[in-house]
């Protein structure tokens, strides 16, 4: 197999290199710290110590209790199981309310289970990607089940005021679900009144294959993948110790960095910002004020978002034109929709998302290549600039 | 975090340390290789190749073609996938056919259909834990949505006559599923006929958190977990790209090896059978004809098993009570109920089981610690042989 392409990584929101101290972390639960965190002999009480160490980490930094933890192989799974999960638990409750501009894994789930009976609120957002609190507070209704908003848009960037909507839920006693996939370690989470917060560690320089579902105490679930009882009865499986205690780190780092990390991120955001909005024809996709600090999701008339992608990678620039999980589809992003881009404009759509290891002078490059390849392929296709 | 005790490892069916080509295998894909297989530039791309060669490896070793395997999170989502996946996507046929001694994977699952409507046929097993391939033929009505036989026992290692059960499936046109996750690499699996088949890389050598469904075409399930459409939308969430690279891995060198590692373990094995029958009140659990090579459970009489398994713990052998999944449960396990083992030995079982690392020394070693300890607790207990 062909070594990869050395490139400026800006699909950083798709997933992000795991972090050395990560690996590092992780490599002697594969060798000797290899136990069934089950077993009751010397290594599988290694392995459980291993785990439920992550879990106090994890728990401390989230504003949950260790016992509220649930491990899950990624936050398709936690979404899964927030929304199913409550589903099953409560026959009676069937109203289902979200937003326009969650992500496939909330949205999706949601759909199934309109099949199996609920009845699903969808709320549009405003033409930044914003849901307004007050439309989640009138959406309440006696029978609902769950309010499920992400914290931050993995699309566009959008930061969602979960505080207020996580209030206003507990207020009506509804619990409330935050996919937190994007958001954590970028900016600071209020989670005090959020009932459940799902995670994926891969996000933030952790493993793939393994992520989270915190659960607030109280709040009655029923597990959507059945066997040994593992994780309270919640998720059976044998736990990825390793996945565990890498995902338990990179949260660490995460966290820790997260001020310095920010607040660099963020000048760069505003750099690529200033630059596409010089860029004949392009707009902007996302909330100028509230935005997570590592994405920016700009769109270029005249130009197919899949070419833009290519020629960007032809030029060693790594970036997406949206979402990873949808890339093989030709639709038109169903976020970009919700706030309104015209269709034209959301074919031409490309994601630029940071990580911590995003340097300026890589910013310098990609923004000196961006406006040659829009040029480039617009001189190829039909668009003239001022149509 | 203490260093883990060097142990004798006789827990190999609960994980097995992770092969150094394994880790090997993995580790440029959480450094350099770290692209999101659903990306479309080249870092992308380069992991949608290891994902795509190791989905070709895998099936090619299994019987089934690439397009057939689906990625999970382990067996259990994979038994879970097959069963409720199969449930949902036919909703005219409500009867499961298994079989007393499955993983709870299974039953559990099942279980869980059985509150949402399905009717479940819970097949005995005779005295060795074999199932009755007539009696499978003769469960099979016009309404059978699956047969799920695994392919040979985590608990007292019993091999099933799959083939023919899989072949009185086919002939009347129901799906059979198959949880080979302790037969695969341990003996041959004929699956020509088998329609659906889960695997977990951790009992072979490879990394936990990562499995696979494999799902013969033409068989029509529906997602378990939903999402960004990923595994050709019966599996959401982004591809463990490291995980699945390390699962082939673990499996080409699992399969290679058999034959010569498959014949040692079984000398080893039967030296341990003979052991256990020489400790009066002793009870070899299984089938003395049909085995997996690496699984020998065994109960004494007056004895506790988890204070049996502790006393080895000290004296350096690894070992279990039984499946590592239900461990922290001090119920009797179902398996042996199954067979018919007393209650008062069923509390006094011991299962050991063998890893492609096993040596003859410390097999040496294990069968002189076995009785020594056998016997001191016998001492302390109220126990009298011959009772």
């Amino acid at each position: 197999m062909s070594d990869p392409v050395r490139l400026i990584y800006l699909d950083n929101a798709a997933t992000t290199p795991v972090a050395p101290e990560v690996v590092d972390a992780m490599l002697p639960f594969y060798s000797e710290g290899y136990g069934n965190a089950s077993s009751l002999h010397a290594a599988g009480r290694h392995a459980r110590r291993a785990v439920e160490h992550a879990r106090d980490e994890l728990a401390r930094r989230l504003g949950f209790q260790s016992e509220e933890i649930v491990f899950t192989s990624g936050a398709t799974e936690a979404d899964n199981l927030a929304l199913i999960g409550l589903f099953l638990a409560h026959p009676h409750k069937r109203r289902i309310v979200t937003c326009a501009v969650e992500h496939h894994a909330v949205l999706h789930a949601a759909s199934f289970l309109e099949r199996q009976g609920a009845h699903v609120t969808v709320l549009p957002v405003d033409s930044v990607g914003r849901v307004d609190p007050e439309a989640v507070a009138s959406a309440l209704t006696d029978d609902t089940l769950v309010v499920s908003i992400m914290a931050g848009s993995n699309e566009i960037g959008t930061v969602q005021p979960i505080a207020e909507i996580a209030s206003a839920c507990r207020s009506r006693g509804v619990p409330f679900h935050t996919d937190a996939v994007q958001a954590f370690g970028k900016i600071p989470l209020s989670t005090d009144d959020v009932d459940l917060l799902s995670l994926s560690a891969h996000k933030f320089h952790g493993p793939k294959g393994v992520g989270l579902l915190a659960v607030r105490k109280g709040v009655r679930l029923r597990p959507v993948v059945h066997g040994g009882g593992h994780e309270g009865g919640l998720r059976s499986g044998t736990e990825n110790v390793p996945g565990i205690v890498g995902m338990s780190t990179a949260a660490a780092i995460a966290v820790d960095s997260m001020p310095e990390t920010a607040a660099r991120m963020e000048r760069l955001r505003q750099r690529i910002v200033d630059a596409v909005r010089e860029i004949p024809g392009s707009r902007h996709n996302g909330d100028p004020e509230n935005s997570l600090p590592h994405i920016v999701n700009a769109s270029f008339a005249g130009i197919e978002g899949e070419s833009l992608v290519m020629r960007l990678d032809e030029r060693g620039v790594a970036a997406s034109t949206g979402s990873a999980c949808s890339s093989p589809e030709l639709e038109a992003s169903h976020v970009l929709r919700a706030i309104g881009v015209p269709l034209s404009m959301a074919h031409g759509s490309l994601r630029l998302s940071l990580g911590r290891q995003t340097s300026e002078a890589e910013i310098d490059e990609a923004l000196r290549v961006l406006p040659e390849v829009i040029d480039d392929l617009r001189k190829i296709s039909p668009f003239k600039v001022g149509d």
